[in-house]
């Protein structure tokens, strides 16, 4: 199709360049507070702060963003809270971490029981998935701030690691193999550009709304199997593929295959360019497994036990900040 | 004045009841997950969740209710954060945890400069009060959710408490003193109210922007040079002076006097009922402490050479679940 009929995610509202200046201002400003004690660093999937030479907590916060709006439009409540525990628990087992407690923060317009209880059941449900206890929160009534049948929600996730089981990213090596494991739907990401275009195809519309794979059972199984041979895990998030790159700057990637892909992204990627659509979306990968040989078909096979279809797609290279995605000629780079 | 003219919490748009129903079921439906291994329970100001048989991590939530519209009328976004910090950090002391790491949720319906960097100024000047690191968060850009200039705010806190240190208010007895440290104003709950009632006093309205007291350091200081003397702290949310009375299920408490009451909460309170007032607001109370007679008057001075008036005005008594208030004959009861 032509391109001036390609939707963008700056067309649908978001503004990328905006947000990319703001992080920069903002790790400014926190810088001279010294962030010199944590395990982790900018840009890293979670906080891991120390408790001792050998252990830390490491914490994360997300939402599930615009998803919200799918779930309002199709008034169905219960399935929103798997996706905001899939969003924070996802992101601490890149880091290595055992989540293990979860709070979250819910603010809405008025108190309706259909729409507090629904989205507390999700929640719930997506903590029984993680492993996860939900163990606080807060519920704030805000009229005003939200009209009546509005609300947003936070999520907070807690997790320990241990020096030895921390995955910094620093073992990732050219050669080593990329799995790609299977995403649900769009996940949590993309939704401001994803409602615009399907706003006139219900079907995949409702197909928005599938909750985000929570991927912390086949993890934990993966990384006690394979320390050292499973070396990094990339929960692929706003940015898409470009996630990837987090891990360790000074590498790239080929993609000499593709995952297949859900049909609402198929439906989507009608009316979005694929570059747009590979920095927007999961594009099928939900998650990626980078790992050394002798760990590879196993850790397929851990994932696929769990009901995550996995699959070896490509490798690490030394085009350090470059994603190369073979199949469109399409190199995405660093954020 | 006449009853009829009485404003409540109610009537500005905030449903209690429905609010503690909501916590009810929510309640039952996490019992299922089990939280035996907790060193909290239920009603606690922070989850604590335990590393071994000495350390645990302490994690509390929390926003800053519609303070946010204040800002949003006075066009000043700077001490917000503060607010953020402030509740967050508040609670976390009350369990006994030193305060470490912060994590902010921003949802924004645009991201324009002047909102979120003072939103962030306010964080980062609020964490430095708290000798906090904020070391991680979120900022979504969610148009659709919020209209441009509107947003939320959520905060999420990190403490380490040892086994020796938490506050679980078993060492409160009959016979021991409650310290009132001074708030400087409204600190961030009953705003609905306040907002409402001061609508047409643009004096007293402004002076509800007042950023919330930080007792953090103090609390360490008084903590570790009164362990077993200092039994219990209690910040004064929502809910008002009743939160005293989470501390400990078995005893009451008895006020022979009460702390100046801010101007502000003074204005107030000519268009709300006493009880009501107690009930919602801090009256001047940010934070009560519960001690034995030894510590009573080092702990005053050690909360007013960091800024903070303090007053030893009431006792700990046998009547479980009271808060007497002998100036006003007021009985406030468990929420």
């Amino acid at each position: 199709m032509e391109e001036s009929k390609m939707e963008t995610y700056a067309a649908a509202g978001v503004q990328i360049e905006e947000a990319e200046q703001f992080v920069e201002r903002l790790v400014k400003k926190a810088r001279r507070q010294g962030h010199s004690n944590l395990w982790s660093g900018a840009g890293a999937y979670a906080t891991v702060s120390p408790l001792n030479a050998d252990l830390a907590v490491a914490a994360t916060t997300d939402g599930v963003g615009t998803k919200l709006l799918v779930a309002n439009e199709l008034q169905t409540y219960n399935s929103i809270g798997i996706d905001l525990v899939a969003m924070c628990a996802n992101d601490l087992i890149c880091v290595g971490a055992t989540p293990t407690v979860f709070l979250d923060y819910m603010a809405v317009g008025k108190i309706e029981e259909a729409l507090v209880d629904g989205l507390i059941e999700g929640i719930i449900e997506g903590c029984d998935r993680a492993a996860m206890l939900l163990a606080g929160g807060e519920t704030a009534e805000m009229p005003g701030v939200y009209a009546p049948g509005h609300y947003d929600l936070a999520g907070f996730a807690l997790g320990t690691v241990t020096r030895e089981s921390l995955l910094s990213g620093n073992l990732i090596e050219p050669g080593q193999k990329v799995i790609a494991v299977a995403s649900t739907g769009v996940h949590s990401n993309g939704l401001s550009l994803a409602r615009k275009v399907l706003a006139d195809d219900r079907k995949n519309f409702a197909a928005l709304l599938e909750p985000t794979a929570i991927y912390v059972k086949p993890a934990m199984q993966a990384l006690s199997r394979w320390p050292g041979k499973l070396v990094g895990l990339a929960h692929i998030t706003g940015g898409g593929w470009r996630n990837i790159l987090r891990l360790n700057k000074s590498v790239g990637y080929r993609f000499s295959d593709l995952p297949p892909m859900p049909a609402v992204l198929e439906a989507i990627s009608q009316k979005v360019s694929t570059e747009e659509m590979f920095k927007t979306f999961n594009m099928g990968m939900g998650l990626a497994l980078i790992a050394k040989d002798e760990a590879v078909s196993d850790l397929v096979k851990i994932f696929a036990e769990h009901g995550h279809k996995a699959w070896v797609l490509g490798e690490v290279t030394e085009n350090a900040g470059e994603v190369h995605i073979d199949k469109f000629k399409l190199v995405l780079k660093s954020k």
